[in-house]
């Protein structure tokens, strides 16, 4: 019998579920918000393989957003894109994965990113891993919308074992985390990368559980919050906090900063950025508005799944 | 009679220098738009020193900007902060500058900045440096402002040599350039950094002489700007071009991103982030379209005092 660790990846499989993956978000978005503009691009990277990039804008619900799917493949991998792996400098390769993220228009839906990834060499000891998981970041947040969040994201763990959803929350937390802000970007939700220990066929299985749970999750929320009425006062907050977004991605995400140095798409790489951003020198909430209970409440790693 | 290289630095006499200079430039600020909030922060650093920011605001001319002043000293450079020369970790040290950002409201008047810095160990052999200079970033671009603002560049170089301005004014082009835009982040000016060559005295003199160049050469383009009409197209230009600045402050200038690293007062260090940013994805102005003159002319280095 095959050790799960010896088993060869099933490429194609994944590659196969990304590109039916986003087809069926691009149906379910459309079918959330028919409003939404959408540009669809079709693109070739010059190392080898392209993408599809999906882009929405100025929709009723989602202000902007984006579903990308690329898959590269190249002859020798840099050493910059493996510093970690300085081993597999050379190699060819191949890189695929699918990224999302979604601002609403209105401040009380909170913004959404997922992705899953994969990246292989060949050679005479093929390394590959998966990597992928989900975020949410709310401006004006409720708790038993981060609550139930977090229990689909429970839910497709728990089928791996008991401590996966633990560790892939605490992972999500230390991700998306502004050191210079001393904020988490949200909420949290999972985060899981350099996965293969447990084969092919499992890691597989359970890259498709998180694609599969996501936007189930997120569209309950979308569908709750969607009609709550906002001003100007909560739109400029949601302004203000988006900054807090792009700052995140600029300096930290490395999925971004990968693509910018390694001359990616930059439309499709920066598609993760807000429509619009503010910055106000040294603001902060007054204590007892409203506003505040995002930075008192959400903006700590919290477990939000403890019993009472 | 002490070689140049020899002479040791007066650091108080820089330290008195620059918050002199941010004095008068709060005050020439002040006489210009004597509408812009400002709020003045005093504060000092953990490690020792402190600083004094002054954040402008929603002014009839400055929609936001900084005058930001700070002196840190240290007992112990960490490694880090000197990756270039790791020699230095560990030695007693001090930084000090001033940096400039005016984001005008104005779409026809150009973003600036400016920033000078002189750092220095202690120990053995002292080791110092000066770092600065100036660049503009203008939305809709007039030819002769570009010209006059390089003429002033030029001319606050030439006492110390014919060479300095086109080293200085490569330096900048090179220094603020997007990679992942194919852009120059504006038309530049001077960039100087790891100046100690010419001695402390004649180093002084060129960082004064930057200093003093600067406030008159962009007052000048601001007061012939400021009459020009604009509506919500100009606007909006303006906002998704502030997207740019963004997207150079937080990928790849170092002074921020070291701010940021080295657990600087965050809101201090991004005086520099526009009001406000637009991200629209795959945007490009109009063939004859205004916009496309600064895409067409301007975001590629050129040689602007180039005689016909």
């Amino acid at each position: 019998m095959t050790k799960p660790s010896q088993e060869t990846p099933d490429v194609q499989a994944f590659s196969d579920y990304l590109e039916n993956w986003q087809e069926q978000l691009y149906a379910a978005i459309r079918r959330l918000d028919e409003t939404a503009g959408c540009h669809e691009d079709n693109w070739q990277h010059k190392a080898g393989g392209g993408g599809r990039s999906l882009a929405f804008s100025e929709g009723r619900i989602f202000e902007k957003g984006g579903i990308n799917y690329s898959h590269i493949h190249g002859e020798r991998l840099a050493p910059a894109s493996t510093s970690k792996r300085p081993e597999l400098a050379g190699r060819p390769f191949q890189a695929m994965g699918v990224s999302i993220v979604f601002h609403p228009l209105n401040p009380y839906v909170p913004t959404v990113h997922c992705n899953l990834r994969f990246f292989a060499t060949a050679g005479e000891k093929p390394v590959w891993w998966f990597g992928g998981g989900y975020d949410l970041t709310p401006y004006y947040p409720f708790h038993e919308d981060v609550v139930a969040w977090h229990r689909a994201a429970r839910e497709a763990c728990l089928p791996f074992g008991k401590t996966v959803y633990p560790r892939c929350k605490k992972s999500c937390d230390d991700y998306f985390f502004l050191p210079h802000r001393n904020e988490t970007r949200g909420v949290g939700g999972l985060f899981f990368d350099d996965l293969n220990q447990w084969g092919w066929t499992r890691s597989f299985a359970f890259a498709r559980s998180i694609g599969n749970s996501f936007f189930p999750a997120y569209e309950a929320i979308v569908k709750r919050r969607q009609p709550t009425k906002y001003g100007r006062r909560e739109r400029d907050f949601q302004a203000y906090r988006r900054a807090r977004y792009v700052e995140f991605n600029l300096v930290y995400d490395r999925g971004t900063l990968f693509g910018l140095q390694s001359k990616g798409r930059t439309e499709s790489v920066l598609t993760s950025m807000p429509p619009n951003a503010r910055w106000v020198y040294g603001w902060t909430p007054d204590k007892d508005s409203k506003e505040n209970d995002l930075y008192s409440n959400y903006l700590q790693a919290r477990d939000w799944l403890k019993e009472p």
